[in-house]
């Protein structure tokens, strides 16, 4: 016979899920009703409006898919393209070889433009290929690489696209409350998130919008969308305006409480206060860390505040380190991936996990358990560094 | 601004989500932790287990799927089925005319065995389908219709489709801790249920299982499998048995708390156990309804006593109804689909939801509603009926 599952209290400081707070995990459990309730309808009303704010637009087609990111991935490829289609991917890490992925898996073809891991997308050779391939009807792009912690040019990538008559499709999976991002200025026509990073809610459900220029593309399609489940034409019936709803399918009706709270919390805050947040203690971590000795691979105009590759120095078993923060400390951080499992660590700083409590405290775990470990590290440093940078850039901040 | 959404208590009696129990929610909000946690695979891997029992399978592919039950159906067809395929799918409500949409949109062929709505599935007419298509690959059938409350022969239909050769694909949303159900005794290929049935779970995840046969199958297509995040050749790499979990997508690690602790009390119960609350409740639930002259469509044979469709009677707004009975008594019913729309109600009794006390609130909630519309009703024999089932087979049930 099995047991009850009770859960340590972790802080959650790798790629996400973030630390969820007690105001989002008390909505998430409080007694279920029907995902076709006149109330749970006007809260669906209130969780659209939220998101028009987070992703700052005013489509019309803005939800949250009932599945992670990677599902809000795949409604955007499958809905927007048919077979024979071209589609210009960037990729600069994991999420772009996800994204070719999903456009081969709709019968598109996916001309690649691959850049180091590290750094960010290219402008001139995405034009290039924009050029030479006049007949690309989408360049898709990550704007937050969440395996390297890089931040791409999405409002120039927008505008390239734009000039090439293509539309854009913007994975902003770790951007979204973490970095400015303006999803009807900078003229997005699709983007999906998640809501396990910087929105600091449970993980399972994919925030999407699509512009009116995106809606038109699915509504004219010529073949049906190969997935049942995440067919905006079928989706929209349920999430839209009109005033009977009709049912698709059966809605997580609690993980979208914790979702609309999670979203209020960040209205109540102010998406540039978010966004500021998220910058501080991130130059107060990095500060830190870079006076431990630790290099920050990616260059520092194009860091993520939200998500920090930090090197793991010479002779040090990065999986030993993080076993020992967990099992020692109950925190986690994240490893590398792909080319850059074993040579970083990923540190995150997402949503309700970015507080100088939890800055201090990773420094000073880190510090300790590299020392006990052998890593030539400058001891004593780190925190005095962080909180310098406390002092001027945000006396106060907590 | 917003303000945080509190929802009312609602007695859940339609069809589906059902009643949530405190245990179930108490877990939801346990603190989040990372979905490659030590002790979160642990979890996942009692969570396995548990499913095996709830399925009544050995099958090593047993695993929730990310996502509400039409996803786990999709996951089903997208997994087992290529180009070009024929499948037998039998028809007698609205999912099985999912089904058929999402062989579809694989580019396989749907064979349609159709059968009244309210009916169960014919066996000699599917008898005669497999005959008539020796090269189906599949037969793909509802076990429980929860648009009509019918229970089809799940035993026999796989039996029929072992003989001709085929996989056997079996919706088991509203089966699946309701009524018996064996899937390695009856040889059932792919299954897939809901959590917010019987087993009383918040919506948003979708238990499926594969048989060694169609893992065979899986790994030996020819085509990717078109949906990258239901790619069982990639989930497996998550769930599998394998002592390294690759990453694949993030877990509802929230929602896979509150699965865990309803299987375990699924498990504590037994399912013998619980198929017979059902049954009890469901006798004394019906007993009710037909001394208040309402009258069930479904032959006594064929009913779901998890799902009862009962008649609305001449001359009554079925929606106002359940208006009326949502608004005043805080209790949810289901209103009629497809064809079947505006004709009946769907009456719930799934898991949690099925007490003695809900059953005596429901009828009298129901009289008592319908009196006050006019309804030609018999009133004050409804409870004295549904007691009289107590006392008789079940004595002392709560």
């Amino acid at each position: 016979m099995s047991k009850s599952f009770f859960p340590p209290v972790r802080t959650l400081m790798g790629p996400g899920p973030s630390d969820v707070s007690p105001r989002v995990l008390a909505a998430l459990s409080r007694p279920t009703i029907g995902h076709l309730d006149p109330l749970f309808i006007d809260l669906m009303d209130d969780i659209k409006r939220l998101l028009q704010y987070a992703f700052q637009t005013a489509n019309a087609l803005t939800l949250p898919i009932s599945a992670p990111g990677s599902a809000g991935m795949e409604a955007v490829f499958v809905n927007l393209l048919e077979p024979g289609d071209k589609v210009i991917v960037c990729q600069n890490g994991v999420f772009g070889g996800r994204m070719r992925e999903n456009v081969e898996r709709c019968g598109a073809d996916a001309i690649m433009v691959e850049d180091s891991w590290g750094t960010p997308i290219d402008l001139a050779k995405v034009e290039q290929a924009l050029e030479q391939h006049p007949d690309a009807v989408a360049l898709a792009f990550v704007h937050s690489e969440t395996s390297t912690g890089v931040r791409s040019d999405a409002k120039a990538l927008c505008e390239l696209a734009k000039r090439h008559n293509c539309l854009s499709i913007v994975d902003a999976v770790t951007s979204l409350a973490g970095i400015e991002l303006k999803a009807d200025d900078w003229g997005i026509d699709a983007i999906y998130s998640g809501t396990q990073k910087c929105l600091s809610c449970v993980p399972g459900l994919s925030p999407v919008s699509f512009s009116e220029r995106a809606v038109k593309r699915i509504k004219s399609r010529t073949t049906k969308v190969q997935s049942w489940f995440l067919d905006m034409n079928l989706v929209m019936d349920y999430w839209g305006a009109q005033t009977r709803r009709s049912y698709h399918h059966t809605a997580p009706v609690n993980a979208l409480y914790a979702l609309h709270e999670s979203l209020l919390m960040l209205e109540e805050e102010g998406l540039t206060a978010s966004h500021n947040r998220h910058a501080s203690h991130h130059q107060a971590l990095a500060a830190g860390f870079e006076a431990m000795g630790l290099g920050l691979p990616v260059a520092s105009a194009f860091r993520l505040p939200q998500l920090n590759a930090v090197s793991v120095p010479a002779g040090i078993d990065e999986a030993k380190i993080r076993q020992l923060l967990l099992q020692d400390w109950n925190l986690e951080i994240g490893a590398g991936l792909g080319s850059l499992a074993g040579k970083v660590w990923r540190v995150g700083l997402m949503g309700h996990t970015a507080t100088r409590q939890n800055v201090i405290f990773c420094l000073s775990a880190m510090e300790q358990t590299l020392q006990s470990q052998g890593a030539g590290i400058h001891v004593a440093r780190a925190l005095p560094a962080a909180q310098q940078v406390y002092n001027k850039i945000a006396p106060g901040a907590a």
